[in-house]
């Protein structure tokens, strides 16, 4: 299979991943049909959008592109119809989304630098590619997002991001590259969430009014 | 009276409603003076700002235009100065604010097609700009947007929406198939509000952690 | 020391400030490193990308000045390694913090206004500059912005914006409207803090449902 190709097909179930998880969370937060969709759509394209817009690349691609309407759409679909059938493919799901997070965190730095970006703020675009639609879904239903909490997960997209940049000054072959960081972005996470690794929270127990 | 000048009638009056709108959750959440008119100029213009950000129209209606600036605000003083009068009149807020939700919506998506954006995207575009100010005014205060749990609401506009779009297809008089979408949202909304119309929620109770 | 020196000078502690905040709220929220500097970092160039994407000035200042990326990241590093110091000097950080808010809501305004961004949407601009940081901090962890409740804080920056706006419409060397504006608001902000000023909350004690 060519890169292409492949990016293309990982492009595909990384959005619906997306989809699924911003679906799974609006069940649970026992929103409406439309309000699961709207979590759904929000969840796979948020990314995505804030990038394009940030960059200039206006229309956005999730909207010029019918596939990250429909694909997520169907996700939701799919999981407000049989949330139990889902949850129990719930490894699948998270294997599905550590896959997204890689393809978004690095096509999202190849664009940002293809539109003369900075490499260190395109690493940091291609991050938020990658991060962007669970932050906004955590927001809607009104959570901590869970990227700033949780399991590490922005590390590992900003891992993928740098590995992009770095080869890009580096001149290396684009499509290499891209595979490298995407494995390891695939990678991290997975051992990440089976290991329980999480990053080190400040020594403070203190509450009181800071500035 | 003409089309367009009734257009003009009817945004005025949406943008105030929206105005409304915002400034009465404000006060209800014991917000200052100035977090009410924040919340009543939020309300009123995130919607309109979000698609013109993402159509590319720079800079966006909502600044150029300060129409956009002073009736969400007078909007706020008013609801600020006499709460209590207003709430009287909170049947006539809501018909505003459905009148508002029909026009967004259908200007929306007028203008999303106008800049080239695909017919699907423009639709949700169009819903969009009808439901973009209660998300940004709900989360402000940190609420699940109503949009996303209660009667039907982003429904409605994603009616007019799709009506417009069928209509720009079919290429039917842009002026007539305006005012039947806005019929269609304004009716739909208010016999939802009247009936209790409630979109469905998911089988499962759970509430374990979903990836 | 020449103005513009001056500004510089004074962007670059206005940004550390803003890093600080940022970082503090995150680590009182319990967040773990890469939380905590996404914080500072959102709050540092939040209100100058959301300003800088609506007025059309893309890529933003934010992401093209790595100034923007690298000073937050080291003051949100400051504050994880060593909070209890920070807090100690907590006045110090609020110091910066009204003059962060001073420098970005004057040179919010003056960049909108060289955008070609009409008086009044030019000073709600400049507004949105210094306190858009703020709104996104506090909507990251679930918190109703402090800004929308708390201590005169956005109206200093309104009455900065306006002041350069006033200056600009009268012609006034821009020099000199600049430095004035921000001592205005520097000042409001430390006697507000001082002698906690407030602005009314409206009469209403209800919290009945509101349209």
């Amino acid at each position: 299979m060519k890169l292409d190709t492949l990016l293309v097909v990982l492009d595909y179930a990384g959005t619906f991943a997306f989809g699924l998880s911003g679906a799974a969370v609006g069940i649970r937060r026992r929103l409406d049909l439309f309000g699961v969709l709207v979590l759904a759509f929000a969840t796979a394209i948020a990314g995505g959008v804030a990038r394009d817009v940030v960059i200039g690349a206006i229309p956005p691609a999730a909207l010029s592109d019918l596939r990250y309407t429909v694909v997520p759409i169907v996700a939701g679909l799919v999981m407000f119809s049989m949330p139990g059938t889902v949850r129990r493919l719930r490894h699948l799901v998270a294997l599905f989304d550590a896959a997204g997070l890689a393809v978004f965190a690095v096509t999202g730095t190849d664009k940002a630098l293809a539109y003369g970006i900075n490499p260190i703020s395109a690493a940091l675009l291609g991050m938020l590619t990658g991060i962007g639609g669970g932050i906004v879904r955590d927001m809607l239903v009104n959570d901590i997002p869970i990227v700033l909490r949780g399991e590490i997960y922005a590390v590992a997209a900003l891992a993928a991001a740098a590995l992009v940049v770095v080869g890009h000054w580096l001149q290396l072959p684009v499509g290499l590259v891209a595979v490298v960081a995407m494995l390891v972005c695939f990678a991290l996470r997975l051992v990440a969430i089976w290991r329980h690794w999480r990053l080190p929270v400040a020594a403070t127990e203190s509450d009181e009014h800071l500035p």
